[in-house]
């Protein structure tokens, strides 16, 4: 059984989402960021880099998104989560999610903990002031190329389209006005309607 | 044919390695980082976010350095360069590549690159001064667990192992003392003396 560390409204959802598009049995523990329980001792014992998410698995605990998602294609490979056998369009998944790991995802934590990257107000300030226009230019490149429509990959769902929905839903709240990037936007639509979607943010939510 | 785009000190040294590990087939092209050629309108044709690694292969070009790891290791699976068949080892080793592409090549990038993030100068004196901490504190889990030894997944060497090399050349310029990561600097002296690594890293001095 695969236990998932995850919090509310952090790109946890991702793993959280192909977890449940797998099929996977699972169970999840919620980390309360509020009361910063990622930075407690026992939960630095689960991931030293204090973050979710955290995965643990019979063989011991994985952190690291674009390493999880894959982790899940693999292990249930009927769900057809990833082209696992083909090293282009796994190369083509893996630079997807590279690049929301390093370069988006960093992108918007520069507007919620500058405090990572320097340590005067000032320019903690000058970074959150940044970051929305690092966010849009970040998916001007997603619109324009990287999401092939309908999915990421084209015809084919991937776990890069559940980790581009993920960090699509923080769009409003970074400053970055969705209607201005049509692709992004109607992906984000349709995979919101999706039951297993609702369940899974739903259950997030509770 | 594969073509290497490279810049001399960047992270692309990794997938150098790794083709030449994986005895591929490839030519290189060096990207004059110093003239910023990387942001020329042909270079931008290559790889639009105007950076390096990119990887012209039959199909496409593919860029990140994860994904390029991946590939390469996927492609030559002779060259036995990552556990393919192994799920959780697998994760292991992406879950290394994220962190060193997303937590340690970021920290390294705030000291070099700190316009990317924040505008005013006071802003980006302030990111450049914690950049040493930051590098530091990367490595000391580096040392104490990601690393397990002697090679980053234990007996067996791996992609991650190029990513953890090209990255820990930096860290004099970084003002981090190597010598305080004993582990990381015998990975690091291991590797230099390997005929592969000689030949690449000349080469890209050359």
């Amino acid at each position: 059984m695969l236990t998932l560390y995850y919090a509310q409204g952090t790109c946890a959802l991702a793993t959280h989402l192909a977890l449940e598009y797998a099929g996977a049995e699972y169970q999840t523990v919620r980390v309360d960021f509020k009361s910063n329980e990622q930075r407690s001792p026992e939960y630095l014992k689960i991931n030293p880099k204090g973050r979710v998410p955290a995965l643990a698995t019979e063989r011991g605990i994985l952190t690291e998104t674009p390493a999880l998602l894959q982790y899940v294609a693999q292990s249930y490979p009927q769900a057809g989560l990833a082209p696992l056998d083909d090293p282009f369009q796994m190369a083509r998944l893996n630079e997807f999610n590279a690049y929301m790991c390093a370069t988006v995802h960093v992108a918007h934590a520069h507007g919620r903990r500058p405090y990572r990257w320097a340590d005067d107000a000032p320019a903690q300030e000058s970074m959150k002031k940044k970051m929305p226009q690092n966010m849009a230019q970040s998916f001007v490149l997603i619109e324009q190329g990287m999401l092939q429509g309908p999915w990421v990959l084209g015809e084919r769902l991937s776990v890069g389209d559940m980790y581009l929905f993920t960090i699509a839903r923080w769009l409003e709240a970074d400053g970055v006005d969705i209607r201005k990037l049509p692709k992004v936007h109607d992906h984000r639509q349709r995979l919101s309607q999706e039951e297993i979607v609702r369940r899974v943010v739903d259950s997030e939510r509770a």
